[in-house]
């Protein structure tokens, strides 16, 4: 990681941790809700989507006040994501960021509810913002309410669920990733875009770059599964082939996957290229994500 | 039940389940999930909130095409909420009005998906609404977002399944009904006032006849759960007593729930008699949901 990357992580994660914190902080509601809300809000994620939104943002302007929020909403809408999955009657994870899932310490009454309670706050908290317009307001729910639902991310999850019961082909995989990851990772990246009122020609090149390194990121996930430990990534390395799950390395060999990978961090890059303006952040953004190994 | 009311709610709620089940056919998402959304939406529910919606915004003006869409948005946040409450780790529900609750047809992972769907949608569905300025648009989403979330009917929820392992005192138990209960019928009716363009005066009528009317509702659906047999109710009659539950009967007896329910009702109606117009259908169908048998 460069310096400036680092520089630029280590700046925006704590202001996006605090716009996250306290606007749930704010909330009027039992203790208990509270507590398991923040609890996995709090459980370490590397705030990809938030820092995606800052980025882009900064990249046509200096960063917004409000972009910190629509970041947190994100987040939000991620967080409850992780609960759902990971509750006994979905993924049956009880180790998530190398802690113990929502379930495990709140119940899975609460936890359920948690995750409610944080996608219902997040569409709350973008029609609460100062400074951003109405039009732009509703232009942004719509948004996150496609990516988040039905149409993406919940979508995605439906089908990924359908997959752990047969061999999905590439194309059904990508789609899988299309809707379960890569929906919310667009509206970062995007809604990072629209607070800047970048043109729809600018708002073109950054969801196509949105689409390559959303893949990119969830072929590096299915190839750290393989490759990374349980101790390094924070929740159980191998599940996927122990569960015969269909991924990339499982449909095109590891050295398949890795190829593909590095095929759309290409596209994602030469996409940034394209942009009129320093795009330093964002190249190094990606590489960072794509390299990780966590 | 009067003529009037019938025909009202004959010819609306054949309307609001139009513009309901359209809205979800049209989302492009696996068809398990659409069906398992639709199911539940499709389960014969009394459809209260989105006729008080349209009772409020025809006081005011005739109905308007939008009132459908918020009316539609309503009903998916309840019906969402009764499919996570039924699930085991909640209240573990097999049975709902008369059929087998969601997860028992579909499995708990889709359930809680097609919850969290419908959740989500119901912003979108707002957010797109044709004819209503984006004012319009992100007050009405604020104000459902705290009626649905941790503020209100989830935070309610939290505090509902608190009080399954202590007693809970008078003021408890109406803090769980205002906020379970209680939010989302209070946004039925201000969201009916909203699009109507309403005083705040007339605003403030209205709210607290909301406030009124939500307690009488709940009041009646814990007087139901002792005179009512599963049959009539279409679900389990009698839990409440058999866990032990506090409820209004088991606070103040049967005769005191009824006198209370009774107190709540004439406190609602009076609010009616401070606006000026033709409440004569808000009144009637006050009295139905506070009268009804199921």
């Amino acid at each position: 990681m460069t310096n400036t990357l680092k520089q630029f992580m280590d700046e925006q994660i704590l202001l996006i941790d605090d716009e996250l914190y306290s606007l749930v902080d704010s909330i009027q509601a039992p203790e208990q809700l509270k507590e398991s809300m923040l609890y996995s809000l709090k459980a370490g994620g590397k705030r990809i989507r938030p820092l995606f939104v800052l980025a882009v943002n900064q990249f046509f302007n200096n960063i917004q006040k409000e972009a910190y929020t629509v970041a947190a909403a994100i987040e939000m809408i991620h967080t409850y994501s992780l609960i759902h999955d990971d509750l006994p009657s979905m993924d049956n994870d009880e180790l998530r960021r190398g802690k113990p899932t929502n379930h495990v310490v709140f119940g899975e009454a609460l936890a359920t509810l948690a995750g409610d309670a944080l996608n219902t706050f997040s569409f709350g908290v973008l029609a609460r913002m100062q400074n951003v317009s109405p039009e732009i307001k509703v232009e942004l729910i719509n948004l996150l309410s496609v990516a988040a639902g039905a149409e993406g991310m919940v979508g995605g999850q439906v089908l990924d669920i359908d997959g752990e019961s047969r061999s999905l082909n590439l194309d059904e995989l990508e789609k899988v990733h299309v809707n379960k990851t890569g929906a919310l990772l667009r509206f970062s990246i995007e809604s990072g875009a629209i607070l800047s009122n970048a043109s729809e020609n600018e708002r073109a090149i950054l969801v196509e770059f949105a689409h390559h390194i959303g893949l990119a990121f969830q072929i590096q996930d299915d190839i750290l599964d393989i490759e990374g430990t349980s101790e390094e990534l924070g929740k159980t390395a191998g599940k996927d082939v122990a569960s015969n799950k269909s991924t990339y390395p499982s449909l095109l060999t590891l050295e398949g996957a890795k190829k593909k990978l590095n095929e759309h961090y290409e596209i994602a890059i030469s996409n940034l290229s394209k942009l009129q303006g320093d795009t330093s952040l964002l190249r190094e953004l990606t590489e960072y994500i794509v390299r990780r190994n966590k």
